[in-house]
């Protein structure tokens, strides 16, 4: 097939991940006799040094034409002031508000060979495997805001029709898993989670199939660490899943390693890993390209419908993450090279 | 001295928790002749019942006129539609309004012989000793709210003045400790965590003895699984610092073990266990009283000024860990009555 893909290396190891994870989607490509055409655009805050906005109308042109688009990070400490006019932030906020990409997709495995790095004792780790989506375009992220010298304000908004196509995508999801949706609100508090609460229900009478649990947010942040196995789909709105996935990703053992997806309604979709720039170690070709590299397969998997690929790519990961070799945070000393590298020869061996 | 305590049990276990933290002050009283006259009154699901509302105008006279008030728990099954006209839960949240007990303290121990429930890895929870001092009384808990049949809003706000008189707080509170706070906000995405940002920067100025460090709220959530014992004092508002607690408390293996205390400007400060009104296992007499009876300790720290008294009850309870009864949640057999006892006895030894 053929397929445009636009890449957003961004800031950091933004440029470095990204770099790897092209390299395996050019060997899949070759390895399946696909055409995928790649076209490099700014974001973040190289674009805002070199155009003055953190997503440049030609980068967010590009984005939409696009069949995806494979993100690397943004931000860092040349433009970490908040109450800066202009910030990083903002260029990935109107992208995935311009893409309309309202479902964030967010798996968490923990690799039995990475056990070890997890925070979380091991017994705990056993049959872990949550789908998180979590809502993107939404709630206090694109509300109303406010700011005076004595005060500020934030509005969480949720309309129905916002809350009901998340929600389904959730419990389509669910069909082709373990048939499991746990929504997550604070009911007890919020108006706006009352609306998604009752919302739920109502859906979840169209997928009699798949069974629904209600957590509230603070009792869900407990219980990812003291049974996270009993999670299958995970539904949240957009603040309450950025703080989860965050809280699920240390069990991983690195946040390198994850991957993310996120899809609206047949456009572009928008593949990140959930790591950030990592400013610290930016340049040093030391970052783990793993979570980006994932990325990747997600975009053959969700955008492209290319299943087999996607899934040569994954256990091409799971073979390097079982025998190595692994970079610097999952406790080895291998570059992102050498990790790229290895992920090609997997890739090769299984095709 | 004289103290006028009033104690609100409300629904589930509270009132089997409170009775045990009501003992415990009894026998402080006695061997330290102290006079505190104790007056019970309705909140929650009970009061609801009983009343009609959440909160009866009786109850609230008593707190308001009293030294103290120490509080069991809100809410169960049989009021828990979030869309029923009156919940449980508003007594609770008028209750820290009408009080302004704008700083909720939160302390983060785990205690060495529990380290085996803890779902974190033993090495982690070393030297683990945190102290979270939530806002309390501002942000989405208390902001507008609307709802129509296709949308619904909350509305985060918060005034420079809510957040400097807690930052203060968690400031002063930091002195006596380790001289570290952190500060937790969203400030690359909301207006009021800019406000907040800003704010604590200003304050911070004024306590330059202490360490300052700021942190995203999703990067928290992470940071207190890998690194938990880097934190000293934790500042933050409503809504994250309900989040962030919860997530937190699950670290000290047990629930049930841990108090918090809500401060306001020399007003009635307000005690409660962190745990919720356990319906599963309520009037069953084996609920862990731990929380109610640390509660009682902070109660004699925080509104009286007995810090010796304070620190006998603690001392007891460490005991009590060390040694059993233990209750179930930790691993134990022990009632609620021989937990209580076991802890009233080693107050005796001690003093
Ligand atoms: C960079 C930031 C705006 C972003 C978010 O809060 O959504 C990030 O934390 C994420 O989770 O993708
Ligand atoms: C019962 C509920 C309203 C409350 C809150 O959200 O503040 C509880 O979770 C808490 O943390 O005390």
């Amino acid at each position: 097939m053929k397929a445009r893909i636009v890449t957003l290396p961004g800031d950091g190891v933004g440029p470095e991940v990204t770099a790897a994870a092209v390299a395996v989607l050019k060997t899949v490509a070759a390895r399946y006799e696909h055409v995928f055409a790649f076209e490099e655009q700014l974001i973040g805050g190289i674009a805002i040094d070199a155009t003055g906005e953190p997503l440049p109308a030609a980068s967010l042109a590009a984005c939409r034409s696009a069949d995806a688009v494979l993100l690397g990070a943004v931000g860092g400490p040349k433009w970490s002031d908040p109450n800066a006019p202009v910030r990083p932030e903002q260029g990935l906020l109107a992208l995935r508000a311009a893409l309309g990409v309202y479902a964030n997709l967010r798996p968490l495995q923990v690799h039995p060979s990475l056990a070890n790095l997890s925070p979380l004792k091991n017994d705990r780790l056993k049959h872990v495997d949550v789908l998180f989506v979590r809502e993107l375009t939404g709630g206090a992220y694109f509300g109303a805001k406010t700011r005076s010298a004595d005060a500020a304000t934030d509005e969480c908004r949720y309309t129905v029709a916002e809350i009901e196509r998340v929600v389904r995508r959730a419990f389509e999801l669910a069909r082709d898993r373990r048939r499991h949706v746990t929504s997550v609100d604070k009911a007890n508090v919020l108006e706006t989670s009352r609306l998604w609460r009752s919302t739920v229900q109502r859906i979840a009478a169209e997928y009699p199939d798949v069974k629904l649990e209600h957590q509230l947010v603070d009792s869900m942040a407990m219980l990812l660490l003291t049974q996270p196995n009993r999670y299958d789909v995970v539904v949240t709105e957009n603040l309450f899943g950025d703080i989860l996935t965050d809280e699920a990703a240390a069990l991983a053992g690195s946040l390198g390693l994850l991957p993310s997806a996120s899809l609206g309604d047949g456009k572009a979709g928008l593949y990140e890993p959930i790591h950030g720039s990592a400013p610290d170690i930016a340049g040093q070709g030391v970052a783990n390209p793993v979570g980006a590299i994932l990325s990747a397969a997600l975009l053959l998997r969700h955008s492209l419908g290319l299943e087999a690929e996607a899934v040569a790519i994954e256990s091409a990961v799971e073979q390097v993450l079982r025998h190595g070799p692994h970079s610097r945070d999952i406790g080895g000393s291998a570059g992102t090279g050498e990790v790229r590298d290895a992920v090609l020869a997997a890739i090769e061996d299984h095709a």
